[in-house]
């Protein structure tokens, strides 16, 4: 069995918890959630949840991480070459989770507690968005070495340009969240990261 | 004197109020904040307050609206020709807002309200981001006339090119946000939108 727990008894309460705290930060929101309530949920005593977590902030972190890890435990972004088809899979795998009703509650509870609490912010930054932004930027990089990508492009930026028009759109609900709307973000972003030099404005 | 309201009396009295909401919610924090108070600081009664809005929250919307409002009472976006200058001025300016210690108390927490409150986030991107879209894509029109921004784009994503970045970066504090930054974006965004059509990957 491939996971990173030496013993599958301990990986089997791990994921009991992390199944837990999902179902219920969607049920009752995140102010509601309580330790003791996962710990029940999940049939485990409240002193295993705090042996290998300090909060409850952390602990929605792991299960947000959970959903979107592969069974090694990365993040996964392919590369077969083509980087429109790779990163078109991305955008609209992230489309499909802002539009699932259950995540699209942990991601928003989480958003609102990262705005008033750095700590919590830092760990999802850090954990759930840094890693994404990183894999990305190797899929970029490997786009540059093709050809693909220009060589002077600002690989920070170039995966915000990416991904904050997605995230915008979520969180302040302005229009639709569609394929249709990642591809076309996708177009614009692979035209403005293209080594063709082009006169923008004269 | 330029100004939406009759009596110069009652004008003065709107903005006593809305200074007051914008400096209590930067002392105490939205959840803290109470119409009470804001009568308080600004020296009228609740009712006075009750007459014009429904809840402190409206009346945030409005202080925030204030603070981006020429004489006019409307979003000001300018067309000197030179749309690089011309929206530099506005990405710079938002950068300049999100920087300063009292917008940035503000925003985040109308922010967190609007994660959860529907009625506050269809009133924040209704009167605030709303107008601000639709001044920038009328900007990015007159672009489309004078031949600098590709006839076939999407202007709505056009503008969520241009300013979701900059939200992202602000909200998720992943990294500065300055105006070199603001800067790249736009350059990007430019060449994106840009009409002449490149091969964007083979």
């Amino acid at each position: 069995m491939k996971t990173p727990n030496p013993s599958r008894r301990s990986e089997q309460s791990r994921r009991a918890i992390l199944n837990a705290a999902l179902d219920l930060v969607a049920e009752v929101g995140y102010a509601k959630l309580t330790v003791e309530a996962i710990a029940a949920r999940a049939g485990v005593g409240k002193q295993t949840i705090y042996r290998w977590w300090p909060s409850k902030g952390a602990v929605l972190v792991d299960a947000v991480l959970a959903l979107s890890e592969d069974e090694e435990g990365a993040i996964a972004l392919p590369d077969t070459g083509d980087i429109r088809a790779d990163l078109r899979g991305v955008l609209r795998a992230i489309v499909d989770e802002y539009n699932d009703p259950k995540i699209d509650t942990i991601t928003r509870a989480l958003a609102v507690e990262s705005l008033t609490d750095p700590t919590l912010n830092t760990q999802i930054t850090g954990r759930v968005l840094g890693p994404l932004l990183e894999v990305t930027k190797d899929r970029l990089r490997a786009g540059q070495r093709a050809g693909q990508v220009a060589e002077g492009v600002d690989l920070g930026v170039a995966v915000e340009l990416l991904y904050a028009p997605i995230y915008h759109r979520w969180v302040l609900r302005t229009n639709p969240l569609t394929h249709e709307y990642a591809d076309t973000v996708l177009e614009l972003a692979l035209k403005a990261l293209s080594p063709a030099t082009i006169n923008t404005v004269e």
